[in-house]
């Protein structure tokens, strides 16, 4: 018996690979675009059933996609795909995003940034170099706190379930308003302004979309309190940039943990602010690396093949980017 | 019926007040010494059965400690109390220390710091202001590694329960080498150098007496893994600083989280160090503040005064000073 091709469109390095044929062994024949000859590439588009890819467009560029006449999936790696131009993708393929990919190290990173906000670690250690001890300015204790979940998706679960565990309240927003778990308030995104009202920490962890855009403005950011900690590990887009910034210089006990930025090297070959951010006290700057632990990667590859094997086998496929997280 | 007299010796704002006089209520007159006229304040030292202070010597003076001739325990409100001169003290007295007053916010405080050196959050920050962009760089992932927990008392326990709930296993070492609670390693102080080698993350929560002064000098550091993170929140004294600063540029990977110095504004009246700690990339530093959120002042102050109700009650008082922790 002939296995289905499963067809991945770069070339990753070894432990990359046995997770995609460890996941997919006896079910799936995984070849590597960049490794077949030129007489063997058009039969391997032309009969591959899924493609596993960061970047469909760069690495296979648009003929070859056009000869996936028997896919039926392209699964990507990414968590996030709003990058994806999709009025190029042939229309007859699914489109699956690898949600939750990096639910685990992320979440970490949004303890670390909330905890070190609280604690005021930055702030503190310079002061200390400049001669100060503030040994009796109170900082904050995030048990007993709310944290306002923006996105309560793969990633946003794994969030609320640290910051559970670190004692913190819930308030979470998601498409549906529904959820099983013990939350203290879920809604959708017409609740906004009453989770931002009521949260300590508010962590965002929504795709962007048309809908999700700008999301949090001037007037969004007005509600929340005056010395919250916002901390953005999605997308720059969701929030307004100049009006976080004026925001932070009018509200000094206010903290912005950005992970995600409005412009930066993977989308757009270059990082850059339209003001001056990581010079602010009440900033806390990372270069979008919560998802890039030693194993994380690998952890991505094997969902990403697990999607792919449940097409494989007969059944749906998860997270297939619907019409609302196609933005392009 | 004349209630027992409960002697604080200072002047606490209200909330500390009213947490003493609720927790006493009904079983103690509790009184505050600067608010006594001269005529009463020999009465009051003669009868007090306890007192409850910060700095015996300093608030009381030496020829007040010597009129206590009912006090039968002198509550300090601190959980370390290796800067009372017990030489000083009567020695019919028996001395509480707070342990685990401050327990939570310290506890945080630790998750904080260990968050923010796994994920490099202070040094990205920085990276990121002289053009880098280190977004493929991997962190650290701190569930499934391993927290050494030097001090397995209240507060230890308390950063057990957290750093377990972040994914942590837990090795520890107490008085005892013993524990009901879920560990993957229990010992004493014998067993220290097993700890250092097998940890990620390694807490000091130990009282400095003369047992653990000095504990950690460039032997037991070079146990350690070279990319471990060390974070001090119970006595400068306890690390050798000449040997801990030494290893930190031996060992750029390695992070040092300094709460606790060697020299500091309430034991020694100024900050110092003796070498630029606060200069080095690998040290996160914070003004021995972890204790110091909103309400932990209270909190501390009602555990201070169920300890004196125990020993009005007739009950053992908890965490007398013995030999082993009265260093002077």
């Amino acid at each position: 018996m002939t296995l289905p091709v499963v067809l991945v469109s770069h070339q990753p390095p070894d432990p990359i690979r046995d997770a995609f044929r460890g996941v997919l062994a006896g079910a799936a024949d995984v070849v590597f675009l960049p490794e077949l000859s030129d007489a063997s590439r058009n039969d391997v588009l032309r009969t591959a059933r899924a493609v596993m890819t960061y970047h469909p467009i760069r690495d296979l560029g648009v003929n070859a996609l056009r000869k996936l006449e028997n896919c039926g999936l392209m699964q990507c790696l990414t968590a996030g795909i709003d990058y994806l131009p999709f009025g190029d993708l042939p229309d007859h393929i699914a489109v699956a995003y690898n949600a939750g990919a990096y639910a685990e190290p992320m979440a970490e990173h949004v303890a670390a940034m909330a905890l070190s906000a609280s604690k005021r670690l930055a702030g503190e250690h310079r002061l200390m170099r400049q001669g100060e001890f503030n040994q009796f300015v109170p900082t904050k204790r995030i048990a007993g706190m709310t944290c306002g979940i923006l996105g309560y998706g793969e990633t946003g679960r794994e969030v609320a379930r640290i910051m559970r565990a670190l004692g913190m309240n819930i308030q979470a927003i998601n498409r549906s308003g529904k959820t099983d778990e013990q939350v203290d308030f879920i809604g959708t995104l017409d609740d906004v302004d009453h989770v931002l009202a009521a949260s300590d920490v508010v962590v965002i962890t929504l795709a962007l979309t048309s809908a999700t855009e700008r999301l949090l403005e001037a007037a969004q950011l007005k509600e929340m309190k005056p010395d919250a900690i916002l901390i953005n590990v999605a997308r720059g887009e969701i929030v307004d940039e100049d009006d976080l910034y004026a925001h932070l210089i009018a509200h000094p006990d206010f903290t912005a943990c950005l992970e995600a930025w409005w412009v930066e090297p993977i989308r757009h070959g270059r990082f850059e602010t339209a003001h001056p951010f990581l010079d602010l006290p009440n900033v806390i700057a990372s270069p979008h690396n919560s998802a890039m632990t030693d194993g994380a990667l690998i952890t991505a590859a094997e969902r990403g093949a697990e999607n792919v094997l449940r097409f494989l086998n007969g059944e749906t496929p998860r997270f297939i980017a619907g019409d609302d997280v196609r933005m392009a």
